[in-house]
C-alpha cells in the first residue's frame, strides 16, 4: 500500500548538472501521477528507474516550460515503445492544442488515445477519483493561470482484530460488512463493530504547489495536510524581486507550512543565482523546522503502517525525516 | 582557425543513458553553428562545456522531435540569462509557427530577435554565408521533409614566404595584395604572386546528413567533402525495416561514404535495438574503413596545419582518425 513521491526535478527555470527543471511522480497504492514535466523528465525517469509505462495521469500545473516542455518527448516515447493505453492528461486548456500543434507533424493521428482533462481558471475542484484516492486541483496565483494539486488517500477500511474471526466464527462475507463499518449478531446480540475492529490509520495526503507567489487564499484546503511540495525560488533578501516575478520566498514557504499545521515540507524550485542550496533551508526552518530542500532523485516514503514518520531515500542513503509530531499525533 | 565539430546527441527516437538524441555544434572559425536540437540539447551544451550565448545560427533538419524539441528549453534558457543578441533559425517552414504557438504562454513578446529562414522542399541553396564559410541545404529523403547541411569553408589566401618580404622590402599594403593574389613590381620587373607565396592548405568542408534514406541524389553535391555525419539508424539485417520507415543501415552509409570518396565517416542515429553500438561500425568499416561510430561528447578536430589527419577527443583521450589518404594527397 504505497505512498511515495520521487522528485525527478527541484530546479527552477534554468537546468544544472544536479537540478532539472520541475517534474515528480507520486504513487499512490500504484498508481503513478505524474506532476509537471520540464525537458529532461523522460530522462529523470529513466535515471531514476521509474517506468513510464506505469504513468496514465500526468498533471500539468502551468504554461511555463520549466513545467511542460518534457511532455512533448515523453509521449513520443510512449508512443515508439508501442504505448496503447490511453493517456490522461490534466492542465490548462491551450495545452491540448499546443500539443498537437508539435506533434502534428510527427503523428499523422494519435499514436494512443490522450484524454485531455482542461483545468479552469479560478475554481478548486474535484479532478480525478477512484476508490483509493481523490485529486483536487487549486488556483495558485503566477503571471500565467497556475494550480496547485492535492492528493487525498481516500478512508481506509476498518482493520478486523483476527482474535474476534474465530472467538464468533465470522463468515467471509461477514468480513467484508465488518471492515465496511457492519456489526454482526451472534445469540441474538448485536456485536458492535468497535469490539470487531481497530481504527484504520488515517488517510495520507499529499499537495504540490507551484509557481505562487505565498497567499493564505488556499490555506484552509491544504490545512493538515502530510506532505506539501512549496516552492521557494528565492531567499528573503530577495522578496521584492520574489514578490515582483509572482514567486515565493524560503521564509514565507516556512510560515505557509507553520500555519498549515504540516507534517513536514519540502521546497524547492531554487533560483541558480545563490551560492548554495543550504541556504534555502536554513532559512525555511526558521519558520518551520520540519522542512527539507527537495534534491532530483529524492524518494519519500509515507510508511504503511504508522503516521508518526516519513522516510527519504537519497542516493545511497535511507533516514527519517523529522516531522511534526504535534500534527501527527493529532490526526 | 579552428573547424571543430562536437557531437552532443548521437542517438536515434529514444535516448538512452549515454546517447542523446540529435544534435551537434560545428565551430566553424568560431562561429558556432548548432544543428538539429533533440530533447535537452540545453543540458548537454552544459555537460560538454559549449556556451551558448556563442550559438547565432540553429540549423534544423527536420520536425521530428528527436531533432526539435530541446529548441523550447533552450530559447527560453538563453533569453532567462539576458540574450539580446539576434538568433537565426533555419528549418521547415512550419517551425516559426509552432515555436511561438509553445513560447507564447511564456513570452507575451520575442525576448530576443530572432530571425528564421524558412528551408524549402526539393531545392538545394545556400542558406548562409560570409567571408569564411558557406552553408548550403539539400533536400534528403524521409516521412516529412527534411535537409542534410554542407558547411565549406572558403578559399583562404595564400600564405606570403616571410624571406621576400626583407628581400623585395614589402610594404603591409603590398602583403594585403599580395595575399589576395597579386603581384609587385621591382626594377621595372614583375615579381609574380607564385614566387612571393605557398598556396593556402584547402578549404575544410563537413557535410550533416540525417534522416534520410539512402540515396545517391546528393552524392555529387557532398563528393570529396572531408567528413560526412550520415545516419545509420539499422544494420542491414533490417534493411527492410530501413527501407519502410526510410533510414540507412550501416552498410550503406559506408557505401555512400566509399563512392562519395571522402576522407571520413561518422555514424550516428543507432537505433536502441541492438545489442552493442560497436556492430554498426563493424559492418560499415567493411565498405569504407574510415568510419566511426559517433559517441555522445566526441570533438572531431580538422588540424589547422594539415590535411592529412583529424583528431578525435573522447572523454579523457585524444587520438588521430584514420582517413582516406588517396583523397586526402589529392586535394
Amino acid at each position: 500500500m504505497r505512498f511515495e513521491l520521487t522528485i525527478l526535478g527541484s530546479g527552477s527555470a534554468l537546468p544544472t548538472s544536479n537540478r532539472n527543471t520541475t517534474a515528480q511522480v507520486l504513487n499512490v497504492l500504484e498508481r503513478f501521477f505524474l506532476i509537471d514535466c520540464g525537458e529532461g523528465t523522460q530522462h529523470q525517469l529513466r535515471k531514476f528507474k521509474l517506468s513510464f509505462n506505469h504513468i496514465h495521469h500526468i498533471l500539468i500545473s502551468h504554461l511555463h516550460g520549466d513545467h511542460f516542455f518534457g511532455l512533448f518527448g515523453l509521449i513520443s516515447t510512449m508512443s515508439l515503445v508501442g504505448r496503447d493505453k490511453p493517456l490522461n492528461i490534466y492542465g490548462p486548456p491551450e495545452l491540448e492544442h499546443l500539443l498537437w500543434t508539435v506533434l502534428k507533424p510527427q503523428f499523422e493521428k494519435t499514436p494512443f488515445p490522450i484524454n485531455f482533462h482542461p483545468l479552469h481558471a479560478e475554481t478548486t475542484g474535484t479532478i480525478y477519483e477512484d476508490k483509493v484516492v481523490k485529486i483536487t486541483s487549486f488556483p495558485l496565483k503566477h503571471s500565467v493561470p497556475v494550480w496547485g494539486f492535492l492528493f487525498e488517500e481516500k478512508e481506509r477500511l476498518r482493520k478486523i482484530n483476527s482474535d474476534k474471526i474465530s472467538e464468533y466464527n465470522i463468515s467471509i462475507p461477514e468480513i467484508n460488512e465488518i471492515k465496511a463499518g457492519g456489526s454482526i449478531v451472534r445469540e441474538n446480540q448485536i456485536v458492535s463493530n468497535k469490539e470487531l475492529t481497530f481504527d484504520p490509520l488515517p488517510p495520507r495526503s499529499y499537495a504540490f504547489m507551484t509557481d505562487t507567489l505565498l497567499s493564505r487564499r488556499y490555506m484552509e484546503l491544504v490545512k493538515n495536510t502530510d506532505l506539501i511540495y512549496h516552492e521557494a525560488t528565492f531567499l528573503k533578501e530577495d522578496l521584492a524581486l520574489a514578490r515582483k516575478t509572482l514567486h515565493t520566498t524560503a521564509q514565507q514557504a516556512g510560515i505557509f507550512a507553520h500555519e498549515a499545521q504540516i507534517k513536514h515540507l519540502l521546497i524547492g524550485h531554487f533560483s541558480t543565482r545563490y551560492k548554495s542550496d543550504a541556504l534555502f533551508e536554513e532559512e525555511c526552518r526558521k519558520e518551520f523546522q520540519y522542512a527539507t530542500a527537495a534534491q532530483d532523485g529524492d524518494k519519500i516514503i509515507w510508511p504503511d503502517n504508522k503516521r508518526t514518520t516519513f522516510l527519504i531515500i537519497r542516493g545511497e542513503e535511507t533516514f527519517e525525516l523529522a516531522i511534526n509530531n504535534e500534527i501527527a499525533e493529532s490526526r
